[in-house]
């Protein structure tokens, strides 16, 4: 059986493993203060051209999600979200559980603009009854987007604005960004993050990594005490090294880049071999994410020999499907895949 | 400038006050554990036909909303509710702050069906990953619903059999309960509700008290330490004889009935002469909301006499509005609205 | 039986009812922005010598509680509280509830002192540990203190001063202010504490109102957006000049400061009777709540014809009771207690 | 500079790095649903006793603790723990953050007793305004306990008899607990734990695993929907293998018990050499961590080689500091010791 349901089927790329390894028997002090960490966060500020941001390092994307909401907006505020966002449809209520609403956006592409988010606000504030409505507080994005489009430099910049304009915090969930940033057609990079957004993480667990996520953060009141708040939220590792091992492992020689490029290298091989076939996708999408829509009966050859995810089911005989490729698929398991998509479909 | 924005701009009917002023120097011991509760009390579970449920009075919508779901579902769970529902559109989060996601789902007519609660859940349990999704725990309803509609009692019976399918809790909020169960075309009656739902509550801010909800409840796990659940919400009100001698006198001579019925009749008279202008509505309402959509010209008309709630802009020139009626409203006050429409529509 | 076992046992000075008829028939709208309420506030802000302050009226002493503290500190942050503080106590976790740790000092006298705060932040900032442990961001006082007793204005400068050291906010309980303000030692005026605390409330449930606390607050930050925070904490009142017309008729020809007056007075006539018979009291109280020590047998005595609480067990025979008087407290009543107790104490 | 502040400086024991090696490109499900988990939860059921207890893996203490309160205990009640309990003093506030209070009850050897735990609940049913204050719904005991003292078994029947009579669900933290079960005095096994308790874990994360805790539940209500609980609190690891591996690891031969009784011995080493200077104890403990009491002027001449932490000031002039042993403290380390704190206290 070969796996392609999701992106975190295998382990990390060797070279984790041996940088863990070199440092298991280093006396260290705990909670991401040692030497490792300060390592990795410089590489990180470098790629963001800024050395004023704060970098921190979180085990998972939950954790990631709901630390920095927390720590960004009131009370009474909510985070406005696309509908198919990961807070609003994966997190068992999560975010809920900190106290806020997430204020979803029907989206059909699984973004966002800057004129839904216009909208929205104008709404909320033109109503004589706002006080009794979640005041929006942020705005939270992933890019890729949970079905793997992406925004561009100038819809980011547009959101940028909007966010300016209604008093928003922006908040990126890069929890695939190797793959938005290794697409043919993606024109934004770590540093334009860094310089849009007020707070956005770059993630490992997909990408190489065995866990975790790099909470960058630009804006201030969002810097201040989250450590606190990471503690808090049960995010703080005992032994924070590992975190900042792993980062510093991918970003040397830019294998976090390679291996992303890879990965939908081999997303792009599926996509061309199911459109050979005539197969539709329900969305076009030019990351390690893909969404052939099959029918019912082409599903069942493939289940004997692949994983894949359900995603949606589009009519009574056809239901949308994600192939998902990482860091560790090989070519040789996408060559298989490609000659039974050729044999089933 | 007469109003008619909403049903609650008078204090309460003048026996209430009367009884207020009756025990006004009597002692009496806190938090509802006196006997003018008691008495209250004893008239509801009259009405619900069953003496083994719980009645719990709170000041407001909002507190018995959040002390009820707080009280019924386990952190991880999430509450179904029509999107217009009052929890998910204008309680400010107070859902969420005590940890809680609404699940919303789309509803034209501002009601959910048994269908639509089947599907969700089955929906949710087929779903792989739905251990990574809030998981449905309680079904929120209104009667009559936040736009004035209302569930037949074979809705309400079929509903129930969705929950007692997908395990669900059944929670009617009726804050306008009276004006619901005073519609001409009404067939729900207070024991029915007792009968088919864990828990509902009695609304009397909106009908007729100064303040006021009675919460009663049939399920044993809802009932179990509830009262302390309302001190834990900031609902236990150190007077509670205030809220026991309100519900005892709307009891009585069945004033709550009556003064409900007169609101309807009003509210059927507006309505009738909105129609007789050959004006549309947003939906067809028997209660004391009325929702005629409107050119924005007459209501500029109706701006300079007449206070109203701007529901939904229909087109750009068309805007739905409500015009409520309550316990309070005269006979005259509508006399004058019913010739002013005649007059600008 | 007569009571005396808290102060709120009866309604509320007749005046309010006499307010309430009249205002019960006007067309006032909703959630106190209408003009009782902002007459009411006028009168507050007078007697606060300050314009600038803002004023919100809360049904009750937990919702200010909660609501004050929910918007006051950030998530990581706990309030500092003397263990027997009303929030540490007496609020069924409502203040966890909101996701907050109460830091409870330790307090002979029930009153803390600037050198426990200071003592207390030093401690927490010189520990190498601190962002593992709730970061002190509020301190909270009432003034009566839970056991009755007072802060003079100079601990008050000091507590301030503290405060200000460690970057912390002043928040003082003043659900009995009344009765503070008319005790014979008492040197703070709500013009103090307008000038000292960043947010203070007035008692009105316990001192001549139905209901009703009102929440003054100095500090900007609290301020912004309270009233969306009210809303979400479930403290967002209807009908809310029902508050309004009760601070208005309160603080009209100073009847809030007479009937403190005449209440604590009531109760020094309480402390003196004990005193002639010998008896101990736990602590010395000059406000309306008095702490004899007496005897389990002598307490048997009074059950027949007086309600008391019972506060804490001294030794195997004696307990410390409360004895509470009010402005609804009648010279008859104290008469009847005092001939009683020189004949069973 | 020789580390001996805590017991988590260090990375984990080989083997376990050599099993993840292993594992690393083998594809696997994600979420803990993996086969590697389940060999390592039916070892672990085997060292129980018990294959109906449920097993959970979690990265961290904190995780743990909040996903096991907030899943064991209703929004209204609080969990009793001595004052010096991990869950009161270093989570910064995570409990609080699910919505309850820590009820914190003195202890002087950091444990508690069944008799306070009887007392503590005698005084919160007795109370008549009981509604008023939190209700106890669960000990937290730790084991070994935060200052390295341990329960003897008939102490924890007693406690888990206590439970049973006032209806507390009983939850052992096992953070340190191979270092417990490994001391000279202990006299209770895990399968102990797994018969008394609710719910207790086992502490990889200080006991030679890179991170993780394998919570073990008996209680069927907290088995319920466990996993949903954990994806909540935001404690769901994507690659859940390496939980499992780890734990597989530690529990093939005995591992987990052989590395704790090797850092004890190392503990007993060099609480044998405080001994022989004359040096005082904070507290007697048999376990990895231990508590002398120094001089001011002796700790700074430490200062230069060795990290320790610093526990509680003793007078003007000493200082009660804590050294830990771990399981990859060596021989050699504590020799370096040893003879230090023969030539400088």
């Amino acid at each position: 059986m070969l796996r392609f349901e999701c992106d975190y089927t295998e382990g990390c790329i060797p070279e984790i493993l041996d940088a863990i390894k070199k440092e298991n028997h280093t006396q260290l002090c705990g909670y991401s203060e040692d030497p490792v960490c300060d390592r990795a966060r410089d590489k990180i500020k470098a790629l963001c051209g800024d050395c004023d941001v704060d970098v921190h390092f979180l085990v998972g994307g939950t954790q990631a999600n709901t630390t920095v909401i927390a720590s960004a907006i009131r009370p009474y505020q909510g985070v406005i979200s696309a509908q198919p966002g990961h807070i609003n449809c994966h997190e068992t209520g999560a975010i809920e559980a900190t106290g806020h609403k997430v204020l979803a956006i029907d989206s059909e592409n699984g973004r966002l603009s800057a004129a839904q988010i216009r909208n929205y606000c104008a709404a909320h504030w033109s109503d004589s009854t706002h006080e009794h409505i979640v005041q929006p507080g942020m705005v939270y994005l992933s890019h890729p987007a949970e079905n793997g489009t992406l925004y561009s430099l100038q819809e980011l910049e547009d959101i940028r604005a909007a966010c300016d304009e209604w008093n928003l915090t922006l908040f990126v969930d890069g929890a695939r960004l190797g793959y938005g940033l290794a697409a043919p057609c993606n024109d934004v990079s770590i540093s334009d993050l860094a310089r849009l957004t007020d707070v956005f993480y770059i993630g490992g667990t997909k990408v190489g990594a065995l866990f975790g996520e790099a909470v960058v953060i630009r804006n201030k009141q969002i810097k201040k005490d989250f450590r606190y708040m990471i503690k808090r939220q049960g995010g703080m590792l005992a032994k924070g090294w590992l975190l900042g091992v792993q980062f510093e492992t991918l970003f040397e020689e830019d294998r976090y880049f390679a291996i992303s490029k890879k990965a939908v290298a081999q997303a792009l091989r599926i996509k061309e071999a199911f459109e050979k076939q005539g197969c539709k996708f329900l969305i076009e999408s030019w990351t390690n994410q893909q969404f052939p829509i099959l029918h019912k009966d082409t599903l069942r050859k493939f289940d004997e020999h692949y994983t894949y995810s359900v995603w949606q089911q589009v009519d009574d005989d056809h239901i949308a499907v994600r192939f998902c490729t990482s860091w560790a698929t090989t070519e040789e398991q996408v060559d298989a895949l490609v000659k039974d998509i050729g044999r089933f479909v």
